[in-house]
């Protein structure tokens, strides 16, 4: 029989559970169109068995899925600043790009929750609003070690990027044909005195899991 | 009694109603969570009363407002090449920025549709595609008459354009600081040799429906 820290593995891994559940869920029909019943039965339990470890119902599904993901995507950055935070935004871009049904998810949510009455409202914007600041701390760092091309501002810089990654994942997820992180490289490259270091060669046999 | 006409009249002044309801509710709902009792229900008639109208339901509603909407966008580029062309591209921005929600609606509706499922899949993705080509042929116009920088690739420009109309939307969407057809314009001139001509003056109490 399990002690009380076994009870606490098991309690942890089926939250686990619902939470990878709850996102592919979500991912497949968008926000307003899944149920917390759906996100049940993809587990193999009840809605009861559910609502026992997010009380908060789909609402509470929803922003722990985002906040999961976010803390994952926000290690890249961690610690970071000026161009190897920028550098690190293009990281994120290449990783995505094996990650079509995330991207999908956040679109589709995000494009859900312009809508001020949407449970995920507030977090998108004000999640947008924070990457927008860190950006713009990012530039504001590289110019202040004289890396910003002249006439270059950098809340414009920021913003210029942010909006060219929303905009190609768009086009990626419509079938064009967009190599999301190059083309993100050449964005702010255009605002930078020294290019950011090129692409990792993806063909190198010891470049270790990339390749 | 109405004649002929005056039914046929009735009946499409009935049929413009449902269009106008059915925008309406994809807008404030997305597609999926719509249905064809809410928009029945906005008319003040019953659900049959709409299906005999769109007998396909709420697939063909879905098709005849999204090809209502771009008949009157495309308005605006019929007949222009070059310049003009991406001229136009900015007067539909400034035009769009006071129609959030329909800018909303297309987010909403692009964003579901990216799943290959989706009843619209299609028709944006051919939309997107038509409009890619499109913008590709005025870079296109404007290079054979010696207008475009060195080293401009027509379809890059084009993409880049599109990215950045989309990503700017969202921005603005999400309710940050944006000039969709001002940093739109920005980014065209990068590309060009001459500058597009500046925004009307909107102040200009002689210049119209835009004052």
């Amino acid at each position: 029989m399990p002690g009380p820290r076994g009870e606490y593995r098991k309690s942890a891994q089926r939250r686990a559970q619902i939470l990878d559940a709850a996102f592919e869920v979500f991912s497949r029909s968008g926000y307003t169109a899944s149920s917390v019943n759906e996100i049940a039965r993809q587990v193999g339990i009840t809605q009861t068995g559910v609502l026992h470890h997010f009380a908060g119902g789909k609402k509470a599904l929803l922003q722990a899925v985002l906040e999961q993901r976010d803390a994952r995507a926000e290690g890249v950055l961690e610690r970071r600043t000026g161009r190897a935070f920028l550098a690190g935004l293009v990281e994120i871009s290449r990783a995505q790009a094996s990650q079509r049904g995330v991207v999908q998810m956040y679109r589709h949510l995000s494009a859900e929750a312009v809508d001020p009455e949407h449970p995920a409202h507030r977090y998108f914007r004000d999640r947008l609003r924070r990457i927008a600041a860190a950006v713009e701390g990012a530039f504001c760092e590289v110019a202040a070690e004289g890396g910003l091309r002249e006439g270059v501002d950098p809340a414009q810089a920021a913003q210029r990027t942010l909006a060219m990654t929303e905009g190609l994942e768009h086009l990626w997820l419509m079938g064009h044909e967009v190599d999301m992180a190059e083309d993100i490289r050449r964005v702010i490259d255009e605002f930078l005195v020294e290019p950011l270091p090129s692409a990792p060669d993806r063909q190198d046999p010891d470049a270790g899991e990339g390749a």
